[in-house]
């Protein structure tokens, strides 16, 4: 037999599976064939649910007008909701990145998502990320303080770098979450870098 | 703000699919989200690109009226196939274990998929699986060997236990496939139970 045995057995609607849950970030061709055979024994139920699931996503979910987080509305509940400070704008990468700031509890603004990090490398520029609209936003809205919450890392260092740049001519406070020994850790096995952010970041006790 | 901020924040749509990927195996809460967001990101034809695999493969994709492998016809590739061994059945508990051993190469009779082994504390009993379909092609095929291919562990045994014990009134050779240390192993990180097979199963060379 000349056949790859796999072309030979496994059924056309199989594979075409396999392939698109392959695709997904994260899931290799075994997870794939694991997560479509089990798609295969389920009830007709569940794997309708996730197929509907999938398509109402694409179909109700948008991003907000204002702040470019997601919603299935034009504004998002955190700028719909008055009781948030409107006097500080939090700028992040991802909507993730909301979610996670909001389960601190730590901060009551409001948030600007850029929905991605400059990197010319891959082919992100300036243009292809919220900055424009942030930059109307501080313009327009009676903000005192940007936080540039990007990811301390190299991209997000970078793209809160030329935020800056932008906002700096703008008379508003700019500022970035603090760096240091994550809580919990061990200050034996932090990183040379944290450690050194965490040294010249010290305070007053 | 007494409601969970997620609850608050996530829309539903968004809230729904996270669930429903959640509910695969092999996939936990954040590996959901991380799918979510990015399919929120992704091509919305990569998106429906996805939904209608899944809804074909459910659609399109039924069991083998013959030996229960899965296939788009009423018998599958194999069983459809002249040249293969018609005298031997090799009896596996899923789909997937097909594609392993046509992987090898090593075989070229038929197959059995029994869908599942014997587990009475899950529910799992002898009516649950293809046996009695297994009994009836062993009497009315030119059958001379079985191969219970079930897993080495404790269900896949119980399971072939069961069937060695159907089988046998009915003339016909039944085998399992060796035990022993697996090929480009370490005979020191062999556990007992492997390395105890391999000696009991040992051949003259």
């Amino acid at each position: 037999m000349t056949v790859h045995p796999d072309h030979y057995l496994i059924a056309a609607p199989v594979a075409r599976l396999i392939e698109e849950f392959a695709r997904l970030p994260g899931i290799g061709p075994k997870t794939a064939s694991r997560l479509t055979f089990y798609l295969l024994r389920a009830e007709p139920k569940q794997a309708q649910a996730l197929a509907q699931a999938i398509l109402d996503v694409k179909a109700q979910v948008g991003y907000c007008r204002r702040c470019f987080n997601i919603t299935v509305d034009e504004l998002c509940p955190i700028c719909r909701d008055p009781s948030r400070d409107q006097t500080k704008i939090c700028v992040v990468e991802e909507p993730l990145d909301v979610l996670a700031i909001e389960r601190t509890g730590a901060y009551r603004g409001l948030y600007h998502v850029l929905h991605g990090h400059i990197a010319p490398l891959e082919g992100i520029y300036r243009e292809d990320l919220k900055i424009d609209e942030l930059i109307a936003r501080v313009r327009s809205e009676p903000v005192n303080e940007v936080i540039l919450a990007t990811n301390p890392n190299t991209e997000g260092e970078a793209t809160a770098f030329l935020l800056l740049r932008d906002l700096a001519p703008l008379g508003v406070r700019v500022t970035r979450p603090a760096r240091g020994l994550p809580t919990g850790g061990d200050l034996e096995w932090a990183d040379p870098e944290t450690l050194g952010s965490a040294l010249e970041g010290r305070r007053e006790l």
